[in-house]
Order: structure tokens, then C-alpha cells, then sequence
């Protein structure tokens, strides 16, 4: 396995060169594009890396599953579909148009941003503060990882600069999506956005998809199976954009992007993969790290299709 | 197994009464809507049956991803994608709203009716008749099952009452989708739509597709895997309407139903699964069917996710 | 009047070197687009032209408000408007996006090609010809002229390409708007937009509306004032495409405009107004003839608001 | 005339139990939904009232022209349609459907409430209190009346409960159409809805809209007649929202109403009105206002089409 990662790592790097670096965000700018790393942690507790695997990102999209996970914990399912639907696409079988963001005066779903700002205003807490070290806890419990902190740079810039969301979210509250202050959700969803981890990070969080809840380390269940599955149908539906179509046919697992340049995979009783590489294709996903999983999904018959 | 299904067929028979036969194809009204039946189709070649397995219906939508696969045989992979896209969402990470259906001057994917129509259009053969009997044909081989034919009221049925289709079908026109003419199009996609399988056929489909194309009985190849990666993508993404986000998290299979009340499954290197129900939820899918298909997801552990 | 209509023409006659004649209608590529004239038809009487104007051209999209009328006049007001939406624009005061053309299952107006579609199939007659024919003799009434006719040429070339116009057709017909056959409506449809005229008809037709409905020559009661006003403020409000706004501003009189380079003014009490520029600019209105009108309108204080 | 009015506001008083006050604003449902009453100010300098004449309520969405006129003053025509465009209804001539209230990145035109915020943010001045203040001062100056005042209490509501103009102004602030800070646009934009004027007040400045610019009592130019020209064309063409089609066809002069239930109201070169009537229709237009409106334009022969 080891071999293999670097040899992937290695074929791909001069990849990179093909993809850009987020820029609606100036603080992603800054990042190096050149940058490709891989982590794989697999159920049976062994951890492979290569690349730059230790360099911390942020985790952008790649908060929703996780904040998606935590509100579930925090409110029961039935609790968060009234206020985010369940549908990766909504096609009705007889409409030729339709709004495709929102539904029912709910967001589609909760890979889509009005739908992670929803659920975002789930999680438990008086204050954003609170919510956000209750996120924050979360995933240093999954990731095993005290070091967890929030890239502050980032998140001003992304308070800054987050018009889009921002309109968003006061049209969820229009229609009473939101039940709490407008300013004070959005606090709490940039700064999940800003959450900083490494490619080790994702891969523990994917391995422990990949066993449905049961973390690898203590064996202690976090969370029912069921809530799992939730997290993992969506990934596999709508976790890569735009590009979601095209992931599921080249590689063919339950995996999630952001805009940082992380994605974070998860194959059933096998393993959690953790990828990095910046410079993103146009679909907003990471361009190499595309490559890579192409790649090792091939080599390891990863498919679940 | 058969134990198994005759318990599940008998459990769920009487919700049946929940749903109903699809009106707006007034062909389809008259059947009975209390029917339930299932086979399966493991790739080590056994079959397995319980209730109304042998009762013949329309395929409807299930004959997408079938016509599908024959439309990459017929012209490859590249062709095909310059008339219909890939992905089942189309949610660009930026968006608020925006058209569901027709993207870029092509629709969405294949699994929605109008970009079934525009891969319809794409099978081989001078008149509607070649292509229809090319689409028989390459059904009853995959079928192993010579009888299949089309319900010739069903077809006359739809034709006449198709106005949402002829309507998407000529505004594919419009913009130089469909390059050939727009009623003998539409003649191939409402016949392929009043194919007549039983369960048994859509079992074998399916164990054809768990075997990524090879035949279990001739142990042949009749397409590339990547073809079946391809088909089995949308059906996994897309397959069931507006409930497929639901389906993803209940089942976790690909599959593809249709308002005749079939749904076709496939669960790699293990089994193809055809279900018959023609009672019908608001969304189209098989009321009882997708009861069955939950149990049947749970105590066989089918779930991919 | 005679010498202002002589200097307009010869003023803005080289300005159609700045637009296109329409080319999706392969019949129009092949007219002259150099062509520039208009008539002006006083209330009183009086007839005065200048320019190109006795050259036929196709009313095209001019024939919405006059078909719109012996539909008002063969149904009453009650029974058009349940086919077709009053309103220009339909902008609820809370919206934020919403479908332009179909609203409440009926098109927005009549002077959108959905809308107009809907208001052809209203038209009294047992066949195609028959209406046709009703249209006709409405048309050579109004203009006191019996030598108008179709221009089957562009007739067959609408027939032809009509694709998106029958997608329309198609759309209405599944949700019932359209009661007979769609083929036999759009027949209607694309022939009454084939019917050739020239400025001199349009000005009788725009003087006819100037005086609500009294005939100018035989000051007979053609229609009830009801019915005048009723088309003039369609005319006024949605008249000329996307440049309906730019043209209350500029011109400000009630006008509809065709893709065959037309244009039809009618001035309350005081005239009627044709003119003929087969350069469109990019929104489908004549290059030249806009800039006439804008003229005109400022020499005779012609602007109602 | 004052006998006219009279007689119309006893007849149409007992209608406004038809309509209801608008509920969407918690201050303004404390209105009295049973007032009614009419000012019409002649270009001669005759003032007549009757009803309710000297009632204050709230601007509202008759704000917009006269922000939009303050606007072109201060900006000029072609710096203000930079940033909203001029159709009611942007059909083009051969769309299906299509984003009703964005177009090319500017919102439709400034009668929507998209449109009335980025002409706000055009208004000269520096900070919010500024521009409030001169658009107070330019509404004193046309109405001649140094008593208007905005109302606190209507102001605090709708800051409050704006979600759905917040969320529309941070979409506009997304894609840079607004230049300034969004929280001090939509305090101007709040301010100016709330406003307070009386029905002599509307009847001012349909007045002079209806002198194109020049003050009836000092006959000075306040503004250049083609600026009177673009505002009279938007109230004529959607000036009563949803509610524009029919009245134009019904009245068939150009007004604006507002939720507030005021209504106003220019004849070229004879007259102003400004109606009162809380209770709404369903399209948010005054109920009884309408009626009165109908019945004086046919009395006194005012519709201009």
C-alpha cells in the first residue's frame, strides 16, 4: 500500500499545474497550488500516507457531512428533514424546469449550501460560540486529534466576503427555515468552514464511516448506523459539485470536496482515504487529487458501483 | 433466500393498498394493483421467486438505463455525452437557482425524460423499426428470453397522451439535440417504454450488471465494465425519481424503477433484483416494492454505503 | 405631415445597415434589408406614406393583438382569460425567481408566442381552414383591402422550423390548455403569422384601434371600446419584446412589433401608424423603424405618459 | 369635480371591508382598514379631496419612482441603468422560461424591490443619514409640504422583519452591483418606505409628473422631461405589480401603488390623484382604491390608450 500511495503521489504532483487555487476567498489564495498529499486509514487501524499529508487546510464543504453527522446526533433524524429535504437532485418525473436549490420552502439538501447553513443552525448551543466548540469537540473526537483549531484568517475572510451566503441565509429566514439570528448562524457556518485539518484528519473521519460509527481505536460506537448511512448516501449522490456524475462513474465511492482542496472518501468495512491538492478543476475539486483517486480506486477495486 | 422472499412478498403484499396504479397513461389504469412479486438472480446463477413474478409489465424509465448501455455500445462513450450530461444534480457549488433539466444545451443526464429521449435517438438504425427491433433484440439476449415484445396498447397509449414528451422532445429539436426527426424519436422512446418484462427478466439485467457485463450463463462479455460503471452511476444517483436520496439511505443499492411498478437492482458480484408492485407512492416508485427491497437491504446486508 | 414623413425616411434609411433581417425563418433571410416606409392614418381620414410602403411583408408576431381581437370578439372577455394570463410582467411583490412564461397552468399574456398560441385555438371554426379563413376576412375587413393573403412560402418555412413553437404547443396541450389538435392549432398559428401586409394595413389597423373600435371610413362599430382597450394595453406594456421599456420611453404610443420587420402604432384619437424596416436590431424590433417612431413621436408630441 | 369625488368615495367606501391590511409588516397592520380617501390636483393649480384626505400613512413602494427620479438627477440616465435594467418584463422574443428578477447581473428594472435597492444605493451622500435626508428634503420640495417625516415605528418594523429585501441585497452585493455597505443600503431603502405622506401629497407629484418636471405653483423645472418620461413608463407598464395588466386595461393611466394602500397617479398635462385605501387585494394593490380609480377614469374619459 505504501508503495502505491507514493508512486500515485508521484505520478500526479506535476498535475497540480493543470488546476488553480480557490479565489472567491482571498485568504485561499495564498495557498501553495503545488501542494498533494494522501493518507489512508484502514479498518483494521493501519495508517499509509505520502505527499503532504501533514499540512493543515481547511476543511470548507468538507464540514457538512461532519456538522451534518453532529446535528443528527444532536436532534434526530425527523428533526433535521424538517428543515433540509433528502434529495440529491429532485426530479420529479414529469417536470421539465424547476428551482433546483429549494424545494418545499426547504434547501434540496444538505450538501448544498442553504442546506449546510440549515444544519449548521441545528447544532446544539445557546451561543456561536458554543455551537462552534461543540463542533470543534466533535471532530477532535473522531480525528483523535486535539489539535483541531479554526483558521481564523480564514474565517474573516470568509465573513468578509460571503455576500452569497449571506443571501442565503436571510431567504431561509424568510421563510422561517432559520429559527435563530441570521448573523449569529452564519458565524457558526463560517467557522466550520475555517475548521484546519490534515489529510490524517479525513481519512480517520472516513474510516470511521467505513465502520458505520464504530471508532477503530476504542471500538466505542459514536453514532447509530443509521445516521452513517445518511452521511454516506449524500456523499455518494452529491458530495463532488458538479462533478458528482463523473466521480461516481471514474471512481465509484462515497466521498466529499471542498474548496480548500480536501476530500474525504469512505469504502464500506475497508477504509477512510484523506486527499489534498489545492489546485481545484473547475467544478471546485481538487484537480490532482482527482487523479489520485482515480488511480487507487482502480488499483484496489474500490468501485462499490 | 427462498424462504426469505416468500416471507418479505407476504408481509409487505398487503400495503399495496397504500399506493396507485399510475392514471396519467390511461393503458396503465387497468392493472391490478394488488400484484407483488420478486426475483432474484445471484451471479452464481440461482435463481430465486416469490409472488407475482411472472406477471408481465411495461418497463417504462426502466428501460433507460438499458437503452443506455445499448446507445455506448452502439457509439461510444464520447458521442453519448455530447447529447446528455452527467451528473444527476447539476448543483454547481455557486447557485442559487437555475434550470434542472436542460443544462448547456443538453439535459441534465439520461435517467430524466428528455435526456432519455435524446439517447433514444442515438441507437443504431435507418427507421424507427431497426432501432426498436435492435432495442428488442439486445433485451432478449441480456434476458436470455426470446418472448419479450412490446405491449402494443401501452405504446398506443403513450403516444397519444405523450404531450410533456413530444413537448420536451421538439424543444431538444430546437436547439439541434436530436438530429434525426422528432416523432420517429419519439416512436423508439415510446416503444422502448411498452417493453414487457417479467421480474425475472429485470433480475437477470441486473445480475448482468453485478457482473460489470460478463453473461452468468455464457460467461461472456458483452460490454465493458466501464459501460456497467457508467449505467450503474445514475441508478445509484438518480435512479428513482424524487425518492432516490431516500433510497440511497434506505436500500443503498443502484436501481431504476419505472410507473409500470418495476424496479430493477443491481448489487455487485452478488445479485440482480427485479420487483414488481404496480401500486404506485407520489413519487413514482413501487409503494410495496420499496418495503421489500428495505427488508430485503437489511437482512442480506446490501447496503454499498 | 407629407414633408416631416419624407425627411424621417430619408433621415434614418441608411440606419438599417446597423441591424439583420431575422434568420431562424430561412423564408425572411431573403428579404431586402434596405426596405424602409410608413403610413400614417389619420382619424380623419387622411392617408399619408413614404418610403417603402407598398412593399408586403409577413405580420409575424403583429398578428397577436389583431388575432387577440376576434378572439375577445368570438369568445367574449371571460373565456380568453381563462386560457390567458392579463399580465405583462407577473411580478408578485415577493418574489425572488419564478417562471416568466407559464403561470397558474396558463401563459403570462397573449403577446407571448405561448400565450398568442393558446388565444389561435379560440378562434371560431370547425377546421384549420376554416379559421384560417375567419382571420383572413377579419384582417381584410379592418384594412378595407381583399387582396390580403398568405405568403405560403414563409408559411411552409415556420412549419418547418418550428420547433420550439411546437414544444410550446406540445406543453400547453398536456396541461390542457390547448382543447383541440395541436397540430391544427399551430396550422392556425403558423399561417396567421404568415399573412402578408403592408404599412398602409397597419396604419388602418392602428387608426382602428385610435378610435376604439369605429370603423374611420364606414363609422361603423367594428368591436366593443372594451375589447380596444383591452389589446392596446398589451401593446402598450409588452408590445415590443425585451425593448418594450426602451420604447415607452423613447416613443411611448401603444405598438407591436414582428420579426418580419413591421411595426403597428395606434395614437388615441388621433392616428394609426405602420411602418416597415426588415433590419431587426438584437431584441427582434426593425433597426430604422425604431428610430422613425422615436422621431415622429417627438415632432407630433406623440408620447401618452 | 368635488361633487365627483364625493360621490365616488361614498360608493366605494363599504367595498374596502373587501380587502385587508398588509400583515407581512407588524406596524402597518395597525392600521384602520376602513379608510378611503382621494386628493386630485389639476395642472392648473385646483386641489380637490374628499374622504380621508389628510390621513398619514406610509410611502411604501411609491417610494420608487420618486427615488428613482432623485436617482437620475443625481447619477444621470446612463450611470443609473448601468445598475438596473429598463423592462417590466424582459420576454425575449423566444424564451420558455428564464429568471424573472436578475437579468445580465442588474436586477429587471427599479419597480421591483431588487431594482428600488440598487437605486437607492445611487442616491448622493455619504453616509445613510445623508441620502435619507436629501431624498427627504426632494420629497418636501415636490410636495411643497415641510411637515413629511418618516415613521419611526413602520421604519423599526420593516428593518426587522426585511429578510427577504436583505437576502436580495446581499445577492446584488455578490455579484458587485451594489457598491456600498449592504446594511446602510437597506437602511435607506427601509427609510424611504416609510415615509409618510397624505393623499395631497401623491396628488403634488402626479401633478408634476404630469407637467413633465415643472412645478405648478412656481413653474420652475424641477427636473429634465425625459427623467419624467422613464418614471411615468415603468408606473404605466408595472406600476401596481401583479395588478399592472389589468389595471392598465381597466384605468389605463400610470400609477403606483403601495402596500402602505396609497396610490399614485399622473395624466399628461391635466391632472394628479393620490388614492388611500389600506385594505389590500390579493396583489397587494388597494382594494377600494381601484374601484375609485376605475370609476373616475371612465367619468372623466382619463385612460390614455
Amino acid at each position: 500500500m505504501q508503495k502505491l500511495l507514493d508512486e500515485i503521489i508521484d505520478k500526479y504532483k506535476g498535475t497540480t499545474a493543470y488546476g488553480a487555487v480557490a479565489n472567491y476567498i482571498p485568504e485561499l489564495e495564498k495557498t501553495d497550488p503545488n501542494q498533494l498529499g494522501i493518507s489512508v486509514f484502514d479498518t483494521e487501524g493501519n495508517l499509509f500516507q505520502s505527499g503532504d499529508a501533514n499540512v493543515r487546510f481547511t476543511m470548507q464543504s468538507i464540514s457538512k457531512p461532519v456538522v451534518l453527522l453532529l446535528a443528527l446526533i444532536d436532534n434526530g433524524e425527523e428533526r433535521v428533514f424538517e428543515k433540509v429535504g433528502k434529495e440529491p437532485t429532485g426530479d420529479p418525473f414529469n417536470s421539465i424546469v424547476r428551482l433546483e436549490t429549494f424545494n418545499e420552502h426547504k434547501p434540496l439538501n444538505p450538501m448544498i449550501n442553504a442546506g449546510a447553513i440549515s444544519v449548521s443552525a441545528l447544532i446544539k448551543g445557546n451561543t456561536p460560540e458554543e455551537k462552534v466548540n461543540r463542533i470543534l469537540d466533535f471532530i477532535k473526537k473522531i480525528t483523535h486529534n486535539d489539535s483541531i483549531r479554526i483558521n481564523e484568517a480564514v474565517y474573516r475572510s470568509e465573513d468578509l466576503t460571503g455576500h452569497r451566503n449571506r443571501s442565503m441565509a436571510y431567504f431561509l429566514k424568510d421563510f422561517g427555515n432559520i429559527e435563530g439570528d441570521v448573523d449569529e448562524t452564519l458565524e457558526v457556518y463560517f467557522k466550520q468552514c475555517s475548521i484546519e485539518v490534515t489529510t490524517k484528519d479525513l481519512a480517520y473521519i472516513g474510516a470511521l464511516l467505513a465502520r458505520d460509527g464504530k471508532d477503530i481505536i476504542t471500538n466505542e460506537r459514536l453514532f447509530p448506523a443509521r445516521y452513517s448511512h445518511i452521511v454516506k448516501s449524500y456523499m455518494a449522490t452529491c458530495g463532488m459539485y458538479d462533478g458528482s456524475g463523473e466521480f461516481a462513474i471514474n471512481v465509484g465511492i462515497p466521498a466529499k470536496s471542498g474548496v480548500g482542496g480536501g476530500i474525504m472518501c469512505t469504502v464500506l468495512n475497508r477504509m477512510g482515504i484523506g486527499v489534498f491538492g489545492p489546485a481545484l478543476n473547475r467544478k471546485g475539486n481538487s484537480y490532482a487529487g482527482l487523479k489520485v483517486l482515480e488511480t487507487l480506486s482502480k488499483n484496489l477495486h474500490l468501485n462499490i458501483y
